[in-house]
């Protein structure tokens, strides 16, 4: 596990500020893990009213990202960090960002549970859905104990793991086309599971982004459009 | 028009810093404008040459976010700005990140005009195309001009237009779905312009991003969730 050295600063203030960044980040992440956790089950078993808390709590989501992002805002004009410090507060500015996007990639979820609630669990679409939202909530889970671990490693297993997600998404996709060409009267119902798909795995890039977030704090690399490869070799060479 | 005081530093080198920012980002926002023009473009002329071009460039686009973001860093850690000028940094910070999405976006049209080349211009979308194209470009180059003239009223009114262009793209897919279940033997190439469609429409999501941090930047107001209304209200009562 890789360490950042926030507890050296002369002002015991200044610790105490970056601490409660980082502690509220870990909090917004758990909120957001929490709507995309329950966007998942509504979807999976047609539970409306499960749905529906997803579609309100998204405000407190974006309450969330407006307070924080003000937070971090201060402590650069306060404490005019450098270093990894710096580093630490742009990480949370970024990746407020990302969890922000989740909670609405989340509440699309939702949205989509309900337009399909009522069907059964039998519904084509209904494996689709479930491969991709356990594997995504798997990457949120460990996005962000990455970011509470600052564990750059594990945070490339997680960009690792959301390429396998792209692909697995690809192979829905042509699975959901191929089932609306057999049976044209399924298309709405059809681009309604499409729409739920791609709102995973848009929530699986955020995750992502928030892993390369991870890597750049801690070891102030900058792996965004880079092979996994290459990420590999720069990281395990430090 | 705005106007930020960003001539009032008693470092001669400070300015040139923050005003080298400025130019950066609107030099590489006219890259990313040239490229969703050339994307909407040949996805209407079927132009693949042109299409090939846009997926090209993508890696200029790519370098041009890592350079800004490092820039804006390095001025951070430097100079330790604080107000205005910090406002002005973190506006590039995010808006080097949204325009390098427009990026990835417009890349996403190209693969479409490559995909739907060779169909001539009375396909079905294609006039969804068009109109949805053009809102965009005109989004676009709005949204960058209130930038570069740190203009909040002009951003507000861009902000605006995004809520228009929404509107349009849920009215285009419903057409879409339409077109599939009339015929169904379409449905793939309706499909691909579907997700040209999506790329549009989140081009237009992005350029909106952008001038709300314009907005931010030239007022310190933060009008994201909230209505149009009350961000206006906000805007005019300042």
């Amino acid at each position: 596990m890789d360490k950042l050295h926030l507890d050296r600063h002369i002002s015991r203030q200044f610790n105490v500020e970056l601490e409660a960044l980082r502690t509220q980040l870990l909090e917004m992440g758990g909120l957001v893990e929490q709507q995309v956790t329950d966007a998942v089950a509504s979807i999976e078993s047609g539970d409306t009213a499960l749905a529906e808390k997803v579609i309100v709590n998204e405000d407190r989501v974006d309450d969330f990202e407006i307070e924080l992002d003000e937070q971090a805002t201060l402590v650069l004009a306060r404490r005019q960090p450098a270093a990894s410090d710096l580093r630490l507060v742009l990480a949370v500015i970024k990746a407020v960002r990302d969890l922000e996007r989740i909670g609405d990639e989340a509440q699309k979820v939702a949205k989509m549970a309900i337009a399909l609630s009522g069907e059964g669990a039998n519904r084509r679409g209904a494996t689709e859905l479930r491969h991709i939202g356990a594997s995504v909530l798997t990457m949120m889970n460990q996005g962000l104990d990455a970011f509470a671990r600052f564990d750059a490693e594990a945070a490339l297993r997680v960009v690792e793991a959301d390429e396998s997600v792209d692909r697995e998404y690809k192979t829905a996709i042509r699975e959901m086309v191929t089932y609306m060409m057999e049976d044209p009267r399924e298309i709405s119902r059809v681009m309604n599971v499409l729409w739920a798909l791609r709102a995973l795995e848009r929530i699986g890039d955020h995750v992502r982004n928030i892993c390369e977030h991870v890597v750049y704090l801690v070891r102030g690399l900058d792996i965004r459009h880079i092979s996994l490869d290459e990420a590999e070799a720069k990281i395990l060479n430090q």
